[in-house]
């Protein structure tokens, strides 16, 4: 089994931080997005759609993208369960985690795609080019603001997202938040719980991940 | 328990034929979409997001996220299995029905909501307002000609989109290409594989549900 993996990208980073608060350590190779290693002959017999991370095991099966290894993982080994315990909480953290990847991250990565010189003609991660729409970033950046603000509400009174237990919709928002930096947008100074959030997050060992 | 649903929208219907395929019956409340209800004090109530569908059980916890609704009942009714059996199955479906949500449904909303006169001022789900962004409109057609190229070629050598058996995946895609004829996109003659499956998984009597 190994992790194709970017040190740098937030997508892989997803996957490190859950293996990490696992406990789990599976063989990484790095591939060089900043140098197009994803579109090498080598790398599309990997994953066609050219993207990071993905799982390849032992029998030559290639898991590419994000929750599908991380689902691989949690029924492997349910040890600390980051996905939810019970049809109820499974329910919540799931709902939780789309929220938290379709307002955040996914936002984050419209205005970064869209405005970044190095991804003109490729604003949407895979194979396929498509131009960049400004149009997006200015649409996307106005996402996250209002992300920032739903979660300081959530927050308010829950410890982590999903309620009082750690899981991987805290990962997705980590990881968010943190690619927000990309496009310069720092957390507000009047989030008061999300900030309390992100420094107790990114003080757990796995966020170094 | 009852669901908030709404007949026409493609959305709550992946729930209603995740439901038929299990001979789950929940009790339905319409929420009238086209008469802006959603936006109605009393759904705000329920789901804040003002989308469909909504879960509601009985102790007041509102599941407002079409995957979720399944996790839920996928835990509490595990036969037929829809979203896998085992680590590297239930990554698989994962995997799939995620690409299939992103290149495909996703795709069709894109186009559709940036066109529609209706969406005016509102061209994402949710709460909040977003203008339309007309070049959205051409990049999600284009988007979904390439989702049914790449089914076809999944489908020439598999039964069912995520391999031999009918799973969530199915259900995601054949919402998807049903919901492209609002943009007026039908399944491209060339496409025989995706035909014939589409043929096959619309015969189903979930496909009414």
């Amino acid at each position: 089994m190994k992790l194709y993996d970017c040190t740098p990208a937030p997508s892989p980073r997803r996957v490190r931080i859950f293996l990490a608060e696992k406990g789990i350590t599976v063989p990484t190779v790095q591939v060089d997005l900043r140098a197009d290693e994803q579109f090498s002959p080598a790398f599309r017999a990997v994953n066609p759609d050219c993207t990071v991370p993905v799982l390849a095991l032992d029998d030559g099966t290639c898991i590419a993208d994000v929750m599908a290894i991380c689902v691989y993982f949690e029924a492997l080994q349910p040890e600390p369960p980051l996905m939810g315990v019970g049809a109820q909480d499974r329910a919540i953290v799931t709902a939780w985690q789309r929220r938290v990847e379709r307002d955040g991250f996914f936002a984050v990565a419209e205005a970064f795609r869209n405005s970044t010189p190095a991804f003109k003609g490729r604003a949407l991660p895979g194979r396929d080019d498509y131009e960049q729409i400004p149009a997006l970033v200015e649409r996307g950046r106005a996402r996250v603001g209002r992300f920032f603000a739903m979660l300081d509400v959530r927050l308010a009174d829950h410890e982590f997202i999903a309620g009082r237990r750690y899981t991987i919709a805290d990962i997705t928002a980590l990881v968010a938040v943190d690619f927000a930096r990309w496009i310069k947008l720092a957390l507000p100074e009047e989030c008061g719980h999300l900030r309390r959030w992100h420094g107790a997050v990114s003080a757990r060992p796995s966020a170094k991940a």
